[in-house]
This record gives structure tokens, sequence and C-alpha cells, in this order.
């Protein structure tokens, strides 16, 4: 049965978490054989496939997945004009398998990534790791020294004040990975035997105010808390840029959670990513990334949100104009993709009407309440 | 041989690092038995002991330690009407040792504290991993989520900006406990049993603008660069409060660090915390600075210090004068620590000139560079 999960040496079946509440988004450009590795952990699950590159490639996934697959064709036909804020040739199309979810949550995983295992050689399911980190709050204001206090066997330290302890709802979880490690094509070329086999069993809220690498690889997130602000940007074909996709987003969600008080996570769940990308294509997509960045992160670290902004679709428009006046001077592509910032909320808004509306609304109850 | 360790399982006798620039700091009531299982690790070092409670006990301390011990007599002798600013029948009066030290670096460490196991069962040589931190720099301005990115098989990962991989000096390690974790009264009292057994592999540098619980009981740091800042407060006898002797220190020096882009560790080392205290004598110890540090801390997080603050006396002075203007409205106390930060600081430039002189020839260049 879809509903019911065997566990391994056990005879009783659990239901999955969040069976019927999370999506996993994939994007690809191939068959998704690698699904069969996950499939003790995936197939309960919703899978929603965006595939890059040639339509009329068929792309096969295993027997037995419950999925809906989106081409670029599909992505015009859907979105119409507003596909322009949809990236081609570059994995940050798997931001449309946001747009069109319709659930609460979201896991989004790169089709070279396989189950790793934690130190006691056991299989570790990374989305029952990513569901948890998702439904424990997080504590974006103070340290804890002892990592997740809401874990078992740990708390908060001593000093850690009382009012604090109740946290902040999480937005996103932000896993990591064993075997190949996320490197810019510099540090891939200047360390191309090392590998990451270090296990750190912990998971930790991202202080307010500090921004950080956002990797898409293997990464969760509330969608209704935060969905609107993962857009990927505009990467790969007719763009200056790739390789920026998953850091654009984790600026701005990290900015914008700031503002509103959610939490972002990182550390566990590990999963195994099997191999790394080319350094030379890699260097030619991101070089330009690597110079602007030193730009981009000082605006992202004092960028700052009014009052007014109450909802992920106002934030993200008033980081959109920001972009556009403040970072459109280093290049005209930030203006291009201040534009498609403020496509991205309108298309979103567009695919989730209810949504928006109940934003609309809790905007409006704000108001009325001050 | 002193100066020499032999390695066990080696033949080859390895020089422990910084022998001569660091010295250990341990305050005490007892006999120092404990120091029979870190032998092999501090035997090389310079103790210093500060003996708190009655000076007409005599400490034991066993044969083959190189090391000087100040009683409450030696205190008051040393520092004559300044000794007010030294707590009595607390831990706090550690910190006299760090101002007594000539050396460049320091390590405290509580007597109930023990050696630690790494998972694969071997020995944990804290104080080297200590060293290992200080001496490698920290990463305040961006979060690294595989942690230290200097340690061996790792690096930044992917968006780290590389104008930022310099790093910033360590001034501070932190590190943790096995078996009895650092809880508060109401948590020891709530979970009585609760032990610390996760061992987390990772060193991470708490990120510039959060504060953090800093414990004081398996703690190093670099005396050059922040040990004016090191002060445990008044606690104890004839105080409305104990047990937050180190939490004071770490709001006050993790400020200082962040105005002075100084990084501060946390992590590694694991030490072996034997016996809880007693949670009701902490309870009657604590219970005003559960509700003070509700103040304290948004106090700590909007402090501000100007240009002008470039050293670290300099800092610290300032801070004091905040801490009488904002934190004395809550309580007469505060009026009374903010005194004894300025005799702690004018305790420290008496006893250690040179600094204090190099600190006045830095700041004078540091003028006249403008």
């Amino acid at each position: 049965m879809a509903g019911t999960v065997t566990v391994p040496g056990s005879s009783v079946p659990s239901t999955p978490l969040l069976k019927d509440e999370l999506d996993i988004v994939i994007p690809t450009i191939r068959n998704l054989d690698f699904l069969e590795m996950w499939r003790p952990f995936f197939q309960p699950y919703h899978l929603i496939i965006v595939q890059d590159g040639d339509p009329s490639k068929v792309i096969k996934v295993p027997e037995g997945f419950d999925y809906e697959l989106y081409n670029r064709n599909d992505i015009n036909r859907i979105l119409g004009p507003k596909a322009s804020c949809i990236s081609f040739k570059d994995s940050a199309c798997r931001c449309f398998g946001y747009m069109v979810s319709k659930k609460k949550y979201v896991f989004t995983i790169d089709d070279d990534c396989f189950v790793a295992k934690d130190p006691s050689g056991k299989d570790i399911n990374a989305l029952e790791q990513h569901i948890k980190n998702l439904l424990s709050p997080s504590t974006p204001f103070f340290f804890n020294t002892l990592y997740d206090p809401y874990r078992e066997g740990a708390d908060f330290v001593r000093g850690y004040p009382f009012s604090l302890r109740e946290g902040a709802p999480t937005a996103v979880s932000h896993g990591l990975w064993l075997n190949i490690p996320d490197y810019d094509a510099p540090t891939q070329m200047v360390k191309p035997r090392e590998r990451n086999s270090r296990y750190v069993d912990a998971v930790l809220t991202i202080p307010k105010g500090t921004l950080f690498p956002m990797c898409g690889m293997n990464l969760a997130f509330d969608r209704q808390l935060i969905g609107p602000a993962m857009y990927f940007g505009l990467m790969g074909d007719g763009q200056p840029i790739g390789r920026y996709d998953d850091m654009w987003a984790g600026w701005c969600v990290k900015v914008i959670c700031d503002h509103l008080s959610l939490g972002v996570k990182t550390g566990l769940p590990y999963l195994w990513h099997s191999k790394a990308s080319n350094p030379f294509v890699n260097l030619k997509k991101e070089y330009k990334g690597i110079f602007w960045q030193e730009d981009i992160i000082p605006f992202f670290q004092s960028a700052t949100l009014s009052k007014e902004c109450d909802t992920v679709q106002k934030c993200y428009i008033s980081l959109s104009e920001q972009v556009r006046e403040k970072l459109g001077k280093i290049d005209p592509y930030f203006v291009k993709l201040a534009d498609a910032m403020v496509t991205w909320i309108e298309a979103w808004d567009e695919l989730n009407p209810s949504a928006a509306a109940a934003s609309d609304v809790a905007a409006e109850n704000g108001k009325a309440a001050k």
C-alpha cells in the first residue's frame, strides 16, 4: 500500500509523516533511476518532477511512484508570458515545482544524491529528519551551545533566557552532503580529491542577522511560511550566470525570515552526493557570481524591510525594488532579475489564489488590529 | 622531563604546543586530585591555582606539576583595595588568575571535570583542541555550513565570499561537556537524570551580532587579544547573585569581540563533567539572574561601542558606563558591578603594565594613522 511503510526489522507498519502535506520536487534532465534507492522513504509521497532541457525527451520514472511531471512546454502553457521568470537549462527551474505544489511542505533533492549512512551504518531517512526539523521550533535570537534544544537528550543551557525558549516557527531545513562537498569551481580545482566524511550529529539554527550559503541539493521548507521567497532566480540559458540559484534564494529567504521572525536550520540530514560536476564548466557559470557576491552579500546584510512588509509577498516585492535600485548599478542583469522577482510573485499568487487571498486578509486584519 | 610528552603508542616524544605561552587557571576549594587524570596533557604546562574560601586551608596538588597558588590573603595583598573586584566564595575568583598570568593564552577548567573519550574510545586532549581552535582563524561574518573551514577535510562551501576567507583572529575557544550538561537550576530540577551523551564533531564560529551563554568550565582564550574583558564579575559572598560569572564575561566578551572583529568559537573539545551541583543551592544563587537576564541580554544585544574604543580596555570602560546608566535602573547591584568593572581594568593595567603601555601606543599609532 502506498500509505504505509514497513519499518525494516519491525513488523509494525508506520504511517509516513506528513504524507499528504508534503511534495518532493526534483529537477532533472535524465531518467530517475536514483529514486530506486530512495524508494523505502519516498514512495509514499507525491513527486513533482521538473524536466529541464529538451521537452521532447521522455524521462523514465521507476514504477510505483506517484508523480506529476512538467517540461518546458508545460511551464510555458501554464504560466504564459510569466514563464519568463522560470530559468531554462539550469536546475533553478525547480522552483516552478514549488509554485505548482498545493502542499504545506516541500522537500527538494538533486538526482545525483543518494541515501547516506549514519556512523552506525544505518541508512539515513533524510526526509524524516527534515520533517522533524520543520516541525520543531528554531532558536534564531540567541545561540544554544548544545545545538538544537528540542532534540531528545538536549535542552537549553544555563544562561539561555527563559522568554526565548518557545522558539520561532521553522521555515527552512537545510541538509548537508557526505562524499562530494558543495564547493565552488576554484575550490574544486584546488582540492579535486577532497571528500566530506565528517558526520556532524547536529542541527542548529542560523542566528538572526547572519547570512549563509543555502544549497538546493537537500532542502526542505514550509511553503505556507516562506514559499513565495523560494525563487531560484534567472540562471542558465540566456543569462550571464549559473550555480547561484540556490544562493540567491538563500539570501532572500534569510533576510525575510529574519524580518518575519521565522527560523532557518542547518545540519542533519546528510545525503550521499555522488559525483562532482565539472569544475571547468562550473567556473564558466560561476565566475561573474564570484565577483558579484562580494557586493550582493553586503547588500543583503544591510537590506531592511519596513513594518508594512507583513507578508512574504510584500517582503519579496520590497526586496526586488532594492535589488533594482542598488544592485542594478552593478550590472543590467540585476534589473532583469528584479523584474523577474515581481513576475514570480504575480505567477505565484495566480497559481495560489487562496494563499494570496489569505495573506491579504491577514494583512488587512493586521492593519485593523493596529 | 617536563618539556616533553611521550605520545602513547609512539616512540617519538612530541613537544607540547605553546608550552611556554599558556597558563592553566583552576579555581578550587579542595585538593586537586582531578589533575591525576589530566597529567599526560597538563603536566608540561604551568598552573595558576586560585584557592577560594578559607585561606588557612591547605590545598594539595599532585606531585610533579609546576604551579603557583593564590589564596584570598594573597589576592588582598597583591591588589590592596582593588581586591574588592575579585569575588569570594564563588568560582568567579578564577579571573584573578587571568590577571596575574604573564602568558599569551589561558585555559581554565573546573576541578570536577575529567578527561572525556571520543566516539572511538580515545582520550580527548581538550587543551590541544583548544590550542588548535585559538591558532586557526574564526569566521564571524558569514556562516559556513560545513562548520570550521580551516579543519582538515573541510573548506568554505560554494557561495562563501572569497574576501572573507582569511577569517578573523580567534580570541575565545568555548568547549563543551559530556555527561552532566551545563543546565540552570530549573532545568536541573525538571530533568534530574538528563545526561549529555551526544558527541558533535564540530567547531564553529558564533556569528557576529549573536550572543551566547559562555560557560567557564572548559574555556580557553587569547589574553593578549581579549584578556581585560574576561572579568567574571561580582558573585558569591556579599552579592545578590551567583552562577552568572561566566555568563557576564561571555556577554561582555562577545560584544567587544564583535566590535574589534575578533572571533569566538564553540564546540570541540568535550570534557567529562562528573557531578551536577545541587539544584536547590543553585536556584538560590541564580534566581535573580533568571529575572535580570531578560533585561541584560537585550541590553547587550543593543550595546554599541564607538570608533574611539580601539582597545579592549577602552571597550570595557565604555561598557561599564552603559551598565551603570542602563542596568543600574534595574538594581543598585549593577552600579556596584559597573564600579567593579572599572576597578578590574585599573588592576589589570597595574599588573600588566607593558600590555597597557603597548595598547596605549597602538591607540596612539591608530590615531596618528587616521
